[in-house]
C-alpha cells in the first residue's frame, strides 16, 4: 500500500480556486456554510478515510463479500462505515433543510465521496446508493413512505438499494417483467428477480429499502408502463417493529473487482407474501429514476477519477523510491559504473506517470465542475439561469461518466507498467485498481449506452442549444487563455477543436436528418472518445489558465511549482491526448459503413 | 467457457495461403514434410488441447500454483502436458535432427503452440521455455551439457528455465550481482537470488534445468561481464542419479493472471554447494541469451495473440446468443413489443467484435511471418537471402512483441465490454482473459524496454537498411494491392502511411545525429505505436490481397462469406486503427519536450 492515496492540495486548489466555491457560498442556498467550515469537514473526511477506510482496503479485496445460507456475508468495516457516514452526515449531507440535510454544496459531498473512494472503493457505496434510495423517497415519495423510511437510512441505519436490472433484460430497461399487483391495502403486491444489487444485502443490516422498478398489472409495454416501488427487506409495522417482507437474497455475482461491494441477485415474493408501496404516480418510475440518475453518473464519474488518483499515487511513490537502469550519455551508451537512476528519471516512466495525472486531475476537474453546474441549479435564483445550467449538466453528463471510467482504466494500466513484473503481482496494489477500475465503464450505462446518450439525446438537445451553450463556455475559457502569452498556443488548438466538432456534426447530422439514425449513432463510441477529449482540453485549459493568473499574480496559496506542475501536465494533455481527435475526426468522417447489421454475415 | 476458443480455419489460411507454407517445404531442411503430415500434426494439437488444456484452463485460475514448504504445487495438468509435450514431439519440434529434433518449420512450431495457448495459457509456458532452455545447450553448450540434460528434457522429464532477473536490478542485466566462483572441478560455485521464473519449480518436476546469467568472479561491469550457466536443481552423478544442488525455492509471486503458471524465487547456493557448469566463453553469457530471445519475444507476441482470439471466440458467441434491447427505426424510436434483437446486431457491439477480430487475426498474421522469416534464415541457401532475412525478423521482433500484447488488452477489454455487467464476473471467462494477457506487455521486456529497442537499435540498425527492406516489402504488397480495383483506396493509404513514417523519421533523427539520444528516444513508446499500426496495416493489406486473389480465381478451398469477411476486417482495421498513426505522428513532432528528465519537479 502506498504511503498516500489522494491529492488534497489539488482537491482544493480546484475546489476553491478553479471552480470557485467561494462564490457558491454567497448563495441563499448555502448562506449558512462557510469554506472555513467546509474545509475542516473535508479534513475529517480526509482523517476519517485514513482510519475507517484505507487500511482495509486490501483486506476487502482478498475476502470478498459472500453469499453464505441466504444472506451476504461483509467486511465489518461496512458496518462501521454506514454507522459513521450516518453520524458525520455524509449520508444526509447534501439534502434539504426540511427532510433532515444538512444542505452542504454537493461539490463538497462530491469532494468528501471522492476521498473516500480513493482510499477504498469498496465501501463509499454501501451509504451512497442509501443516499440515492432516501433521495428518491424524499422527492417522490408519500409523507408515509419519508417518515417511514428516511431518518433511518439517512443516520446509516438501514441501507438503501436501486433494483432495476434483471436477468432476461440487461440495460435494456423496458423488457423488465418484475410484476406489482394492486391490493386494496394500499400496497402492492410484488413478484420478481432482480440482478447486479449493489450493496443488496448483508449480515449488518437490519433493514435495506429497495427503490425498484415494476409494471403494475395491465401496464402499457416499453418504458412508459414501469412504476417506481419501496420495497424493504422488512416492512414496518405500526408499532415501529420490522417483520419481514418476503424478499429474499438467492445468490450474490463473484467479480474481478469491487469484490469488497456486494452484487446481489434478489427474489422477491417467493412466497406471493412481499409488499411495494408505490413512489409517486403510476407508470413514470422510469422518469423518477431518470431525474436521480444524473447524480448516479457524477458518483460513478467520480469514482473512477478516484481510483486513478490513487493509483497515480501509488505508481509515483515506486518512481520515486525504485533504482533501476542509467540515463543515456551523449554518445547513446550507459555506464554500468554510475549509480543506477531511480525510475523517475526515464523519460518513458514519466510519460506513463504524466498521463496519469493528466488524466485523474482532468477527470476530477471534470466531475467537479458536472457538482458545480448541480449546485448552480439548486441554487440559482434566475430562472433562465437555472435553465442554462440544467442543459449544462445534462450535456456533460453522459462525458463524467464515459471519461473518467475509460480513460481512468488506462491510466490505471499505465501505472501498473510502472512498476514492471511487480505491478503484475499481488504483493503491490497497483492490479487491485486495475481489475477495480474496470467496473466503472459498465455500471449505470455502460459506455456504449452513455455514447449513444451524448450523440442521440444531448447533441440535439433544444434543437442544440446544450451544445452551443457548452462550446461558449468552452470559448470563453479559450479567450481567458488568449490573454496569457504562455497559453496562447494551447488556447489557438483548442479553439481549432471547436470547428473540428462542428465539421464532424455538420458530416453526421444529415444522417439522423434522413431518418437514419442507426448510421448516424453507429460510431457514437468514437464521437464520445472525440468530445470527451475536446471537453478534456478545455477542463485543463481553464486549470491552466488560473495557474497561470495566480503566478502572475504571485499568489502564495501554492507554490510556485505546484502552478507550474499544473500548466505542464495541461501542455502534457494538449500534446500526448488531445491529439486523438486529429484520427478519431478522421474515424467519424469515413465513408466506409462497416458496422451497420443488415450487412452480410462477417463473423 | 465458450464452445471454441480458436479460429482453425484463419489460421490454416495465413499458413498456407497468405504466407505460403508450401513454397518453404520445398527447401532442403524441410523437405521430409508435406502440407498433409503438417496439416494432420496440427489437428492432433488441436484434439490434444481440446482434451488436456482448455477444460483445465478455468480451475488452473482459481487453485493457482501456490508455495508450499520449500516447493510449488501446481495443477496436475502440468506433469500430464509436459510427458504429452515431450511424447508428441511438441518440445523437440523445431530442433535439427542431429540434436534430437524433428525439424519441423518453425512456423509449424508456432501454429501448434499458439493453439494450445489459446485453449490455455497457463500450460504452454512448462514444455515451451524446456525447449528455449535445451536450444541454448544445443547452441553453445558442451557435448557433456548436451549428453546430461537435453533428451531428458526434450521428452519433458526435466524441465528448463531461464534465470535473468534479480531483485535489486529488475530489468536492468548490466546490474546483475549472481556470482560464480570457478573451482578445481571444472564446474563454478554458484550464489546468488533470482525472482520471476516462470516455471521455475513444480512437485513434478524430477529436475529443473536453470539457465542462469550470472558474473565470474573478477569479471567485467556491466553487460560484458556476464556469463550463462547450466545448473541443474539436482545434479546428475556419474551413473546417472541425481542429487541435490543447493537450489531453493524461496517463495513464489501470487500474481492477478496466469495463475496457474508459476512465477518463483529461486536462491542458489544458500549452503555454499550450489554447482553450474559454464555454457561455452567466458563473459558473453548476455549475447548468446539475447540470440534465443527473438524466439522468446516472438513467443509473447503468440501467447497474447492467442489469448485475444480466445476472447474474441467468447464475447462472440455471447453477442450472438444473447437478446437485448432493440434496434432503432427510422423515426429514432424504438418499439417495445418487438421482440428484441440479438445484441451482435448492434452496431457497436459489432464494432467491438470486429475490433478484436482485426486485432486478433492481424496479430497472428504477424507471428507467422516473424515465424517465416525465422524459417527463411534457417533454410535459405543464399546467403545474401539468409541476411536480407536476418534483418527483416530483426526489424519486426519488437512489434511482434508489442502489438500483440498492447493492442491485445485492448482487444479482450472490449470482449469484456460485450457482454456487461457479466463479463466482470468470475461466472464468465473473459475477466480471466482480461486478467492473464496484462502480463505480456511486461515480461520478456516491457513494451518500453521494446520500443527503445525499435526506435533505438532497430531503425538505425546497418544505416537503416533493415528498414528499408521492411518498406520495400510493405511496398510489394501495396503494389499489388493497386492491381485490384476493390482494394486500391487502402493501399494508397498505406503508401502515404509510409511517407509519414518517412516523415517522422527525418523530424527523429536530427536528435539522434547530435547526440540528444533522450530526446530522440523519450517518445519511443508512441512511435512503437504508429509503426506497428503501419505494419498492421501491411499485414491486413496482405490478407486482403489474397483474400481478393482467391475470389477472383473463384478459389473453393474457402467460402466466398470467408475471403470477403478478410477484405471487411482489412477495411475495419484501416478505417479505425489505421488512422490513428495522424495523431500518434502529430505527436511525435510535436516541438514540447515535457517528459526529459532535468526539468523542474513536476511531480
Amino acid at each position: 500500500m502506498a504511503k498516500e492515496y489522494v491529492d488534497i492540495y489539488t482537491l482544493k486548489y480546484l475546489l476553491y480556486q478553479v471552480h470557485g466555491l467561494d462564490k457558491l457560498l454567497e448563495t441563499e442556498r448555502y448562506k449558512d456554510h462557510d469554506l472555513a467550515s467546509l474545509d475542516l469537514f473535508l479534513d475529517s473526511v480526509k482523517e476519517f478515510s485514513d482510519r475507517e477506510l484505507y487500511p482495509y482496503f486490501k483486506e476487502m479485496d482478498q475476502n470478498p463479500a459472500q453469499y453464505q445460507n441466504g444472506t451476504v456475508m461483509v467486511h465489518k468495516q461496512v458496518d462501521v462505515v454506514m454507522k459513521k457516514a450516518g453520524e458525520m452526515g455524509i449520508i444526509a449531507g447534501p439534502l434539504d433543510y426540511d427532510v433532515g440535510g444538512l444542505q452542504i454544496p454537493f461539490m463538497i459531498h462530491t469532494a468528501s465521496t471522492y476521498i473516500q473512494e480513493a482510499a477504498n472503493n469498496h465501501l463509499p457505496g454501501y451509504p451512497g446508493l442509501t443516499q440515492g434510495a432516501a433521495e428518491l423517497i424524499v422527492h417522490f415519495g408519500d409523507d408515509y413512505l419519508n417518515k417511514t423510511y428516511v431518518p433511518n437510512m439517512l443516520a446509516g441505519k438501514w441501507g438503501g438499494t436501486m433494483c432495476l436490472t434483471e436477468p432476461q433484460a440487461g440495460s435494456s430497461l423496458s423488457d423488465i417483467t418484475t410484476k406489482a399487483i394492486p391490493t386494496q391495502e394500499g400496497h402492492y403486491n410484488i413478484a420478481g428477480q432482480k440482478i447486479f444489487i449493489s450493496g443488496g444485502d448483508h449480515q449488518y443490516a437490519e433493514n435495506i429499502v429497495h427503490l425498484l422498478l415494476a409494471r403494475i398489472e395491465g401496464a402499457p409495454s416499453g418504458t412508459k408502463g414501469i412504476s417506481l416501488f419501496v420495497v424493504p427487506k422488512n416492512r414496518v409495522n405500526k408499532d415501529g417493529s420490522l417483520s419481514k417482507n418476503d424478499v429474499h437474497t438467492v445468490a450474490d455475482f463473484q467479480k474481478m473487482g469491487q469484490r469488497g461491494y456486494t452484487t446481489t441477485h434478489l427474489g422477491f415474493g417467493d412466497s406471493g407474501d412481499c409488499r411495494g408501496w408505490l413512489v409517486g404516480e403510476p407508470h413514470k418510475g422510469l422518469k423518477y429514476m431518470f431525474l436521480m440518475m444524473n447524480s448516479a453518473r457524477i458518483s460513478v464519474g467520480r469514482g473512477a477519477a478516484a481510483i486513478s488518483m490513487a493509483a497515480y499515487h501509488a505508481s509515483l511513490q515506486y518512481a520515486k523510491e525504485r533504482p533501476q537502469g542509467r540515463k543515456l550519455s551523449s554518445d547513446g551508451k550507459k555506464n554500468p559504473d554510475e549509480k543506477p537512476s531511480l525510475i523517475i528519471e526515464h523519460p518513458d516512466v514519466r510519460r506513463m506517470l504524466l498521463l496519469q495525472k493528466a488524466i485523474a486531475e482532468g477527470s476530477l476537474s471534470l466531475v467537479l465542475k458536472a457538482a458545480k453546474y448541480y449546485d448552480l441549479i439548486q441554487s440559482t435564483a434566475d430562472k433562465a439561469d437555472k435553465g442554462k445550467y440544467r442543459l449544462l449538466l445534462e450535456m456533460i453528463i453522459p462525458i463524467v461518466k464515459a471519461y473518467p471510467t475509460e480513460a481512468g482504466a488506462i491510466a490505471v494500466s499505465n501505472g501498473l507498467q510502472v512498476l514492471g513484473g511487480y505491478g503484475y503481482c499481488n504483493d503491490f496494489i497497483l492490479q487491485q485498481y486495475f481489475r477495480d477500475i474496470r467496473i466503472f465503464s459498465i455500471y449505470e450505462g455502460t459506455t456504449g449506452i452513455q455514447s449513444q446518450d451524448l450523440l442521440g439525446r444531448k447533441i440535439p438537445l433544444e434543437n442544440g442549444k446544450a451544445l452551443e451553450l457548452l462550446l461558449t463556455e468552452i470559448l470563453g475559457t479559450i479567450t481567458l487563455a488568449m490573454t496569457f502569452k504562455d497559453l496562447h498556443s494551447q488556447a489557438k488548438i483548442l479553439g481549432d477543436k471547436i470547428k473540428l466538432t462542428r465539421k464532424v456534426l455538420e458530416f453526421l447530422t444529415p444522417f439522423a436528418k434522413k431518418g437514419n439514425y442507426e448510421r448516424y449513432l453507429a460510431d457514437a463510441n468514437l464521437f464520445m472518445e472525440f468530445f470527451a477529449h475536446v471537453t478534456i482540453g478545455w477542463i485543463w485549459l481553464e486549470m491552466a489558465v488560473r495557474a497561470q493568473q495566480s503566478l502572475e499574480e504571485k499568489n502564495q496559496t501554492y507554490s510556485k511549482e505546484f502552478y507550474e506542475s499544473k500548466i505542464h501536465s495541461m501542455k502534457f494533455y494538449f500534446k500526448y491526448e488531445l491529439t486523438k481527435t486529429l484520427s478519431l475526426a478522421e474515424s467519424l468522417m469515413h465513408d466506409d459503413t462497416l458496422t451497420i447489421s443488415d450487412m452480410r454475415n462477417i463473423f
